[in-house]
């Protein structure tokens, strides 16, 4: 597996992922994609909005990014939405308390201590700052995680907002306007995704944690006492999910939180974890909340938020399972999982593994001749891209070609060849195990099609 | 046409838009896209990428929200990104300027107009406070439409950054990135959608002008000298597209901008405007630009932004045309443009009529009976949502289900009847006309194929 460094001097190299704001000495850990990050953040969305929305009866909503305080009131954002800041005296540095702990000993379990129990291990173990190494730190305090603003030309406290540091909420507070416009039936999901925003402490391993970043979330609807076979249902489907996509086996672990480290409101909470290079860490969350949001909400707002059965008549507020994932540690791990460098003749022959309806290109098209054969390989160009993203490469020797197709994760190589004017045939080159067929070019389209069928 | 009081309710009514942060009593000019909405959007952008980038030879880019701030003292937004703001000193509403003035006479150029000659206008013409109705004004300031927020735990002022209150800087300042990784020779251009913030003073007209938007943003980079030629190219094909989607000609007008009237650096500025019910208002700018915004982020950055060209070895800062595009304005646009009311026995029959490529839904499928043909139809819409959005409704009357289909611009509805157990057709009605026809099951995919072909 590649290491961080390597992977993000690909990502650089070909148009993956530039450092944001980079001829202005860049913005710390924002990122810009490329062409073809671009194209694959695009299809990562599609792929999960077709398994998770239009592959059952669930529907989409595309709530907005600026909310009215109070539904982060009422969230506990406001108030709990918090990180343990602790800062050096010498150097006037700021760290996460936990981390500084867990950083010590990974055994400690720091979601249990609160701020005076820290700062107790901190003293106690005489750790430093990890900075410039002093043992002189500040009281802890709490840091909100919200970005903050200010909406309208009044400066007044009625118009600090904040960005919404997730997608979720803009679902449950539309729970009665879905139920009501789509008549839809619980149990039903509500799938969102979009841009959210936390002002992280300690951000990092490059686009793994970011301050602004994509969800993907699923809030799905269900009648009390059914949770937990909903619950398993989804931890079940995401993990095929990944697989389907071709993540390894061996690069998955489950994590299912101990009965006694979930909060109060959760019965039930696992971790799809990815084996990044610093280990294996949280790429997708799926929490099991019962009625907490909805209950939150109503009685913040005074608005009930419950269903009415229409087969049993029964009134109640639906129990909610929670799958929750980003689109940036999708595809962070996706090109962990995808990338080889292979010896070839003595050559590095770097390929990007990609499922095809991910990969950014579908198709790369390669005129051996750029004069003769290519008004004949636009054709093919133009035609395919009716249906599909293709790629056109008429620069450099074939080798050269077929390798940055490869490097860049596209399943196939069409090269258009002088027997092509005569046979209507090209050759067709898979990506993965470099195999050769000759195809009609009236073929094209069919066999992109079922390759990149989800 | 629908007044735009009959747009909202429809829009609400359906679950096409919903009032933001509504249960808490709405947040000032947010809206939620539900369930229709949210589809709509996402076809409308697929629309504009097909068309815009696959179709061309074009690349997509996704940059961050969150830049640098030297990005925007470059690009001028710091300083000049904002609007005249005049205060009653009677009631302590604010204003625009330019807009009381307009709003008194649509005939005055305030463009033309630095602040001393507005405040002299207004007091001049006695102008009126549009709130309480007092002629007491402060004098009129400037004020920034940026929204700003503090990155990073530091509250230093290097640390105060603003949301993008436009996506084209982010292409700017990756040119060479995006030169460098795909190898693309001038012309070319690059294509982004995402989220844009502006802080306007007075938003307003439902979705038309929000302050929190997304805009899908092409910069066509070309060599100097032919840039007019590729403004036309772009104006026509914007034409085009709004015409192929369905918009009729008499709903656009297109207004090329008098030359005096033009920025400084541009040598054509053109809108497209719809026919919105307040009048013919901007929905699509195009302008060339020249070589202003490269010039200004290579002086600003001391980062050469320029092209070598590889056939004449000359080295230029290629010029840039900029189509300019809300999603939400060309979603109320289609809105407008796609909803009819018919009186059909006596009953108000609504219809929206949206080109088939951007439905939410491709088609609905109806069976008669719920439970005898249930199977029948859920095998049906199974099959068709591997390939294509489509709903399932079988509640209520026939003719109840037709009309909702219709009302929200479903092109099909596919009845499932009694004699499909036999003969394995379906009938298929089509929403513009009504018609109908029997095909067989196998056919559908076909048939929806055709019909979504943009």
């Amino acid at each position: 597996m590649y290491t961080l460094e390597q992977l993000v001097n690909y990502a650089k190299t070909y148009g993956y992922i530039y450092q944001g704001s980079e001829i202005y000495g860049g913005l710390a850990n924002t990122y810009d994609y490329g062409p073809l990050g671009a194209l694959l953040k695009n299809n990562i969305k599609a792929a999960w909005k077709k398994v998770f929305c239009n592959d059952e009866d669930n529907v989409m909503l595309d709530s907005s990014i600026l909310l009215n305080p109070l539904v982060w009131k009422a969230s506990g954002h406001l108030d709990n939405f918090s990180d343990p800041l602790i800062e050096c005296k010498a150097c006037n540095q700021r760290f996460r308390a936990d981390k500084i702990i867990s950083d010590f000993d990974p055994t400690v379990n720091t979601d249990q201590m609160n701020f005076l129990a820290m700062e107790d291990y901190i003293a106690s173990h005489h750790l430093h700052c990890p900075a410039c190494g002093k043992n002189n730190f500040e009281h802890i305090r709490s840091f909100n995680m919200m970005f903050q603003t200010t909406q309208g030309v009044v400066k007044e406290s009625g118009n600090e907002i904040f960005l919404r540091p997730e997608t979720a909420q803009g679902i449950f507070i539309n729970f009665k306007n879905i139920l009501r416009t789509t008549r839809k039936k619980i149990p039903f999901g509500v799938c969102q995704y979009g841009k959210a925003f936390r002002n992280e402490i300690t951000p990092g391993n490059f686009i793994f944690r970011t301050r602004e970043f994509e969800q993907m979330e699923l809030e799905f609807f269900c009648a009390p006492g059914s949770e937990v076979q909903w619950f398993n249902y989804y931890r079940e489907k995401m993990v095929n999910f990944l697989i389907n996509l071709g993540i390894k086996k061996t690069n998955i672990q489950v994590y299912d939180h101990p009965k006694e480290g979930l909060a109060h409101y959760s019965n039930a909470t696992t971790d799809l974890e990815f084996n990044f290079p610093w280990g294996f860490d949280e790429l997708w969350g799926i929490a099991s909340r019962r009625d907490f949001d909805l209950n939150a909400h109503a009685k913040a707002s005074g608005t009930e938020l419950n269903y009415l059965d229409p087969e049993s008549n029964e009134k109640y507020v639906p129990y909610v399972v929670e799958p929750s994932l980003g689109v940036e540690r999708l595809l962070l791990s996706l090109l962990f999982n995808g990338l080889e460098d292979y010896i070839v003749d003595n050559e590095v022959r770097t390929v990007l593994h990609l499922h095809p309806f991910l990969a950014p290109y579908k198709a790369t098209i390669l005129p051996l001749s750029k004069k003769e054969l290519g008004p004949t390989a636009k054709k093919i160009y133009h035609s395919l891209q009716e249906l599909y993203e293709v790629a056109y490469d008429d620069a450099g020797s074939i080798g050269k070609r077929y390798r940055r197709s490869d490097a860049i994760g596209t399943p196939l190589a069409i090269t258009i060849d002088f027997e092509t004017l005569n046979d209507k045939c090209v050759t067709v080159r898979y990506r993965d195990d470099m195999s050769q067929k000759r195809v009609k070019i009236s073929q094209l389209k069919k066999i992109i099609g079922a390759l990149v069928k989800l």
